[in-house]
């Protein structure tokens, strides 16, 4: 075996075993979300704290950097987006950002995010901004000397948004959102003007929930979510989570009086599950079988949820069988009646709730907010009344209170800056791969009206599941789609779709 | 703060560490019996195995060994059975055990396990002994040279014994097992004779498997196991495992038709729980605050589920509980029938189904097939006869397959060679603790007639749970009763309880 062979294998035998630690990590993380006993949660944390500390010790590994070097010029990193110099260039990147991170800031940041999440709670038990202030001033501090640790050309944003959306900056993000802004807000306008509305209170009914545990099971399987390689399971907050090649959980919560959460919860989980089910099993915890970025991962999760899950077509297969699971709440509604429900646009506060026109409304104004607090531009304590003006410029309402307003979100509070744009990204994402899809396909309505999603998630495996970490976000949209990625096709997507459920042309 | 001091918080810290790993190592182990999804189990055993490997070289570190001797003459040393002389005297022993592992044989025995684990499966489905032969050869071979490289003074076995019974010989459970033996054959063969055989038809009628969950939930509960600190969760071989100082949790099966697999098997679980939440959390992970054999650990188990759990007493209280659960099986049914028939003893073939009173001859055989399979004084493939010829003579039946005879039980083919005594030393044990329990608290019949288990539990907690491993097995049994350990109290339980029941003087 050649030399450069011999070093390649020993890099990624190091890497497979700190996947190994790092899943382990994940199992801790799923189980402490789904099944932990309330009493167990400090000794849970520190578990998690020593194998993340195990992790980034063997992350930050010097003799890594030396085998990158060794590879640098080696024949396998000679063929761009070949497995081989994937690994090369993905653990380069991932090993030069971990080392300029100095451990007491990593440690300070754990601290940080632990403390946050607690107060940010309190704090909206009380209604109260101020319990939280100081705990988010203490996070944003950090962040900051983060991201300049981190090092960055134009802004400090743009090292933090690397961590959730690599090769992704924060001007180009900005274009796309503002394009977002600028179609939509009228949009949404002009539908607040319709006379038309939707009828949608049997969406509130009761809906008993081992019935809809059953059903969203059901469909999970019917998307293709592969039980014999993975679970459903209940959570408060919910999540996927992947444990191994042939191990991916997702989770829902479940609302007895609102059938939308968790039927579209499990869609959307599904889409993320599929996603990871459809990595290279042989890769795992190597790039080529990693996810490209949260923003791909989103777009994954949203093309099930909304792309597929809201349309006419799924509800042709669908309807009469949740018909059959609620038979005294839905006998006599029409499927058109059902299907204007679970598309009615109406600016709301809360961010999960939102409908697929105003939801990407709600990311611009945390995406503007988080960028303002890094810079400096707004002070922490001005935070909860910046907020409230947005919700009033851009969707025409205000929040009444902390916990439907500016403390809705647990990301600050665990130190996540930078990664609301990927929810926005991966809506984007998924229209331009869904428009591209059904044109490969030849159309997926009369699939989706025969129960038949295989063709679609077929095409998303070999197009996007396959390739792993080779391309990054935005060489993925052009390599599928031949065209730059662009706010126009969500846009078109949203018009084409909402417009004839409010009469408009 | 004295260098001792110092040396002593520092190992306890190291151990500490240890710890967080080998709990994590049981949450993994435990979600593998549990929910793990069938595709990802090599996976996961990827992930023990490394896991176990580092807390191996963490035991082995020459550091604790280094700490180990500058505490031996320190005063922390000196206060026999306090604390800090607990945790000396057990990690030392711990230590002095595992540096007389070799690495390379104790990666054998993993890898033999997991093999023999696989082949047993495979034996038994086949229902071919030879399927098994070669893998328990390997296994025999491996823990003779276990016990070679960790040295003896008598036999082989005691060697091995030490891991799960600490202190104790083999010589000193002979006279215990052959004690039960001198006893209980006579007596069960008198039982035999008798004319009066219980009803029990109605144990094996419809039990609804959610009732059933339902009710063992609540009876767990009631006994004192803190649902707050643990949780319950379905499986196919039923255990208990703590991964946390407030985090225990128990297993059990589920039978549709035959209620007392579940129900006594969550009692049964529900006692080593109780053990595990009544220990001193602020040592967990530390001699002081961990069980101190499995033998005791079994005592507790069974004296929930036996001496509890089926007396008369118990059922007062709860048959007529039981009976609101399943009015249609039970409610022509008497207490005293449904007594008798929880109580029936029969000799049967398989050993985690048998009645108190044979229950320990299935062990007995089992301890003298392993010593003599350790000694080489039987072959691996004379082993089916053997034991066929040991179940003729001790229970006067014969297996008709592997399956219900010498391939019943998963611990030889995963290596746990001198594990069986220490669930008939956990009988032993329940007898003579749970007499003298009554004896102090002036008998707990009418407590459990009235629901009142808090007492016992206290006591239990007081005298056992709370002293961690300050004291051996033997020397608790002696601190607490004023007595040698002795076969005699489970014998006179026994006689006492059973002898009523089939017209026996």
């Amino acid at each position: 075996m050649p030399q450069h062979q011999k070093v390649f294998e020993e890099l990624c035998q190091f890497v497979r075993e700190t996947s190994l630690l790092n899943s382990t990590l994940s199992l801790l993380g799923w189980d402490e979300r789904t099944g932990l006993p309330k009493a167990a949660s400090e000794y849970r944390a520190d578990q998690m704290t020593l194998l993340a500390g195990l992790i980034h010790r063997r992350r930050t590994d010097p003799q890594v950097g030396r085998w990158l070097d060794e590879l640098a010029d080696s024949p396998l990193n000679a063929e761009k987006y070949s497995d081989t110099e994937t690994v090369i260039r993905e653990l380069k990147r991932e090993w030069n950002r971990q080392i300029k991170l100095p451990a007491p800031l990593i440690e300070k940041l754990t601290h940080a995010s632990v403390r946050g999440q607690h107060f940010w709670q309190e704090a909206r038990r009380q209604d109260d901004f101020k319990i939280f202030q100081p705990a988010l001033e203490e996070i944003i501090g950090l962040k900051q000397q983060e991201a300049d640790a981190l090092e960055f050309t134009t802004c400090r944003y743009d090292a933090l948004l690397e961590e959730y959306e690599p090769y992704e900056t924060t001007s180009n993000v900005r274009i796309i959102l503002e394009g977002l802004r600028d179609e939509l807000v009228p949009f949404v306008h002009t539908i607040m003007g319709c006379e038309k509305t939707p009828e949608n209170a049997f969406l509130t009914k009761h809906y008993p929930i081992g019935d809809q545990k059953r059903l969203g099971r059901q469909v999970a399987e019917t998307l293709g979510f592969d039980f014999s390689r993975g679970r459903l399971d209940t959570t408060v907050h919910p999540f996927c989570s992947s444990l191994a090649p042939h191990d991916t959980r997702i989770t829902t919560r479940y609302d007895a009086y609102r059938f939308p959460t968790a039927f579209f919860g499990i869609l959307h989980e599904a889409g993320h599950g599929i996603y990871e089910q459809g990595l290279r099993a042989d890769w795992y915890g190597l790039p080529p079988g990693e996810t490209i970025s949260l923003g791909i991962h989103e777009s994954q999760s949203r093309l099930w949820e909304n792309q597929v899950g809201r349309s006419l077509d799924f509800w042709k297969y669908h309807f009469s069988l949740l018909q059959s699971y609620f038979p005294t709440v839905l006998e006599r509604v029409s499927l058109d009646c059902f299907y204007a429900a679970i598309n009615d646009v109406r600016p709301s506060l809360i961010r999960v709730e939102a409908d697929e026109a105003t939801y990407n409304l709600h990311i611009l104004i945390r995406f503007e907010l988080e960028q303002a607090m890094l810079n400096g531009d707004l002070a922490v304590r001005d935070l909860p009344e910046a907020w409230n003006r947005k919700y009033q410029d851009d969707l025409g309402i205000c929040p009444q209170n902390v916990a439907e307003g500016v403390l809705q979100d647990i990301h600050w509070s665990s130190g996540a800056i930078g990664y609301f744009p990927t929810y926005a990204l991966g809506n984007v994402y998924s229209a331009q791969f869904f428009g591209h899809a059904t044109e490969d396909l030849g159309g997926c309505g009369t699939d989706f009206s025969e129960g038949q999603f295989e063709p679609l998630r077929r095409w998303l495996k070999q197009n996007i599941h396959l390739t792993g970490k080779c391309y990054s976000a935005r060489e993925l949209v052009h390599r599928i789609t031949g065209k730059e990625l662009s706010h126009t096709y969500l846009v078109d997507y949203l018009k084409n779709k909402l417009s004839p459920l409010y009469g408009l042309s």
